[in-house]
């Protein structure tokens, strides 16, 4: 067997892409010792029973003890608790990363609290599904996705390039980007959508029952997608608007000032401006295939059942 | 073999839903003879290739001389003209039929074009995919998914029941419903989905070139979903705006009002505000799981490719 990539890594928090990273590792010998540390025990005896961990803690700073590689797994919201804990316990040269959707915060709140001689390196694999925990993890989670790297300028370059590879392994095409860069790209990505599908969602929750029973019922017609996309976790989320803020009120406000157009356009019957609307948007759609973006990952087994 | 439940059926107009229903009549042979009529020679070339028809036709009145049935399966825009077109040629005792998104129009509209002894039985097959044209149709389409007919009080009780076996032939759950209602409900699940969804593909589309690539690069995170429901038929949502205007101007106002809410809890940092709203949004989801209403169909072999 070859040499592992890292002689001992540690995940701080283990939920979707935690325990999706952990079963990348195990399934390829990447990690000579996985250690995990999460805030419950019952986290930890899932994390036990599936077979994810060399070692547990409930203390993060024993479980990065004499790691090479940390990596944060948490909401963004817990990040500086975590770090504050184990900070102290981490060896000269460690890498500190993460896995959170907002990369700007990262390199502005949790660098300062870091040792010299440890290299951070915040990561954002872009990969999800709507489920969450540690036991709706699977190895094939990351296979042709992108994962992006936002490395200080200045950072050490092997320890950026020990991260790339573990992502490499795991199936992702990697990229270094500008942390700010990042947020913005990911704002109209994935935090706008989400917000909006959320939005949608909760409008029909208020309806009266009768039609909220009818608008479940007839779902098939487009709103389905949405409350897949709304049933994400929520307190991840509600950490990611609120440390993406600027980026996702700039993009809002661009999104509201289309949509009052076509509202315009509909209460005017003013059809060509609709048409050409809607025409337009097709150009983007042969983007996302010709990049082969368009499947959605699928636990191997489960049907979308 | 069976006697089939009509003897000559026409279909006026032949994309995505049309076809698909005239694979399920001829795998079932529910009817004796299709006829089909199209606005191009290139379609009716298409659907004779396909061996989705017994007679062609470019002229709608000679379609649907002598037949049981008509469904119309046009865009809306078009459905006066083909109406005017086709209605003197209807034998006493036809019935006509469509399978439009918007229904109040079709009794509003339709129903007065009509000769006397003709019934009329609005409905709306809810399955689609977000491919158009007679090549993108498939027979399973519609299975398990709901089909609403709204024929207006009095409608001979015979036709309507007819109309209800050859989609429940199709494997649909066939319910009645009051025009109104049916156009309300879909505005929510459908028709405001669609809105949103070209909406935020359109505002992509009009950003700096660089941001663009990566919005399409970066795509996985949720906005890949938005543009495949974008990707639908431009003429064919441009008509549903037009024609359920009303019902979509009140769903739109309500949707901008709650996303407005919470773009201030963002701007305000009021995290236990947006964490309520995302977690409400989950019995919305759990429904549509229980109604068994939240899995996409696909064609046969096809592999989300």
């Amino acid at each position: 067997m070859d040499k592992p990539l890292f002689q001992r890594v540690a995940l701080v928090g283990i939920g979707l892409i935690g325990s999706s990273l952990a079963r990348v590792m195990r399934r390829d010998g990447l990690a000579g010792h996985i250690a995990v540390s999460a805030r419950t025990q019952k986290t930890l005896d899932t994390v036990v029973r599936l077979g994810l961990a060399d070692s547990v803690s409930l203390d993060a700073a024993e479980a990065v003890r004499d790691v090479d590689l940390v990596v944060i797994c948490t909401p963004h919201s817990a990040y500086r608790t975590v770090v504050q804990t184990f900070a102290p316990a981490l060896k000269q040269g460690a890498i500190v990363s993460d896995v959170g959707s907002v990369k700007k915060v990262v390199l502005d709140e949790i660098a300062p609290m870091l040792p010299a001689g440890v290299h951070l390196v915040p990561t954002h694999p872009i990969a999800g599904t709507e489920h969450s925990g540690p036991e709706a993890g699977f190895a094939e989670l990351f296979e042709n996705r992108w994962c992006v790297l936002t490395p200080a300028p200045g950072t050490d370059a092997n320890a950026v390039a020990r991260v790339r590879q573990l992502w490499q392994r795991a199936g992702m095409r990697v990229e270094i980007m500008e942390a700010e860069r990042h947020d913005l790209v990911l704002a109209i990505t994935s935090h706008l959508p989400h917000l909006i599908s959320y939005t949608i969602v909760g409008t029909a929750t208020d309806l009266e029952a009768w039609l909220k029973n009818e608008v479940i019922k007839f779902s098939a017609g487009g709103f389905r997608d949405f409350t897949r996309i709304a049933a994400s976790d929520p307190t991840m989320w509600r950490d990611i608007f609120l440390v993406n803020k600027e980026a996702v009120l700039e993009v809002l406000g661009r999104f509201t000032e289309d949509l009052t157009a076509l509202q315009r356009a509909i209460r005017r019957n003013e059809g060509d401006i609709l048409f050409d609307a809607f025409t337009r948007t097709r150009e983007i759609r042969r983007g996302v295939i010709d990049a082969q973006q368009h499947v959605a990952p699928k636990k191997p087994g489960e049907n979308g059942k």
